[in-house]
């Protein structure tokens, strides 16, 4: 297996840089190839502008059709390109992060917003009033896999189903559907540690022992049984849902789960 | 009426620019003061890092604990105590983006990251076995309203409680209400344009129609009814919504609005 860990935290002794270290070794020591992608050590850029897309940048600016014809140029930034070509090398992406504001940093989201280009990871296939491009379940990143590892600073009752925080699959969805599946990704089951802001030796511990678990058993995990696009569940061309699809009362994100 | 606009969108040009001025001349034209954090021409540093907390930031960094100390001390940098200033000046609060892979802009995501720090927008009031904070209806932004224009690429279809990009409320309800509503601010119903990558010149006159409408009705604009967390509707310490207050078959984000 070759993993892309995306790491994006700043500080080399947090518990998110113990746990990408803890996975480094791991799937190290059980043969696999890693790459490790330290967002601030690298000193990633997180915004998009017009230097991200070189002579292809039109004034003014259009973000996604610039960084369409960028890409298919190859003349986007050396920085993203490398981000790109890592993706393709992967079969598993990793993305480890600390929950801020219910979601990833901005240093992780701006690695998306700039390497998740036009014609790379949207935009892609035919659009028509048939069928709206090749996506969910479909796409250039088709085939691989993907589990976010995220720490979360509260106690976990608050992301339950009637937690006052929204449940936290709801608040993963956007990410795990809307970025990664998007392009088609199929995502695991995320790995959580809550309470990471008052973490004892032997909290820390256990969530070691739980992520080497993890870790050492991706390949016999299922992925999130999301509905793909383009195989009849959705009605062309508003792409809702078609009725009775789902069970009895699920509503919201949950009814592009199946079963 | 005092109105801070956030605005985070590369091209002055853009569909995105053009509502932000639209709402400088629309607010001032009827009375108002505005102010205008345009992130992008600010050239606004978007990461959380040691830097950000000066001489409290402690070795190895706690972004929560250090960015609290530095806020208690008067030490966070001048950017940030700059727009924490103007929130606290402004009644008003409008973010205006563009929606990229389903949530904001990385360097709107480094705004909320940077200015609401702990002490300031969360570890506000008493944390113990029996109050878990002032937040959720109540702390430093209290009685304060926002509004997020957001503008989405495609079509409305699949924002709908059926599409597959999932309900357009359930995908900003982490913004509304988990960095919102989190710190006080009552949060009224987002203007939302869709189609936004294909616009006509018809579409966009509309548009701004609406927008028109909406900027000179936000006095008389309902927020969203979200339940505030220290009055009665929550489980302690488990933060969980009591049993049966919500409507029948309500699930999910939608738990945490009334009626």
């Amino acid at each position: 297996m070759k993993t892309l860990i995306v790491h994006a935290h700043p500080e080399p002794k947090s518990l998110n840089s113990s746990l990408k270290d803890l996975a480094v070794s791991t799937l190290e020591g059980a043969g696999h190839e890693v790459r490790v992608s330290d967002l601030y050590a690298m000193n990633w850029k997180a915004v998009v502008d017009a230097a991200d897309y070189g002579p292809h940048a039109s004034n003014p600016l259009e973000v996604a059709r610039d960084s369409g014809r960028a890409f298919d140029a190859g003349t986007l930034t050396p920085d993203v390109r490398a981000e790109q070509e890592k993706l393709l090398w992967a079969d598993m992406i990793i993305l480890q992060f600390p929950l801020w504001w219910y979601t990833m940093p901005a240093i992780l989201k701006g690695w998306v917003d700039r390497v998740f280009t036009y014609r790379f990871a949207y935009g892609v296939g035919e659009h028509s009033d048939t069928k709206y491009g090749e996506r969910y379940g479909e796409g250039a990143l088709a085939g691989k896999r993907a589990l976010l590892s995220v720490t979360v600073g509260g106690p976990e009752a608050p992301y339950a189903a009637r937690g006052i925080n929204g449940p936290i699959e709801d608040l993963l969805f956007p990410i795990h559907h809307g970025i990664l599946y998007y392009p088609g990704i199929e995502v695991l089951p995320p790995f959580l540690v809550y309470g990471a802001n008052r973490m004892t030796g032997e909290e820390y511990t256990d969530a070691a022992k739980a992520w080497e678990q993890r870790l050492l058993t991706l390949d016999s995990t299922a992925p999130i049984a999301f509905r793909r696009q383009n195989f009849g569940d959705y009605e062309i061309p508003s792409l809702q849902l078609k009725p009775g699809l789902e069970p009895a009362g699920r509503t919201g994100f949950g009814l592009h789960v199946r079963g």
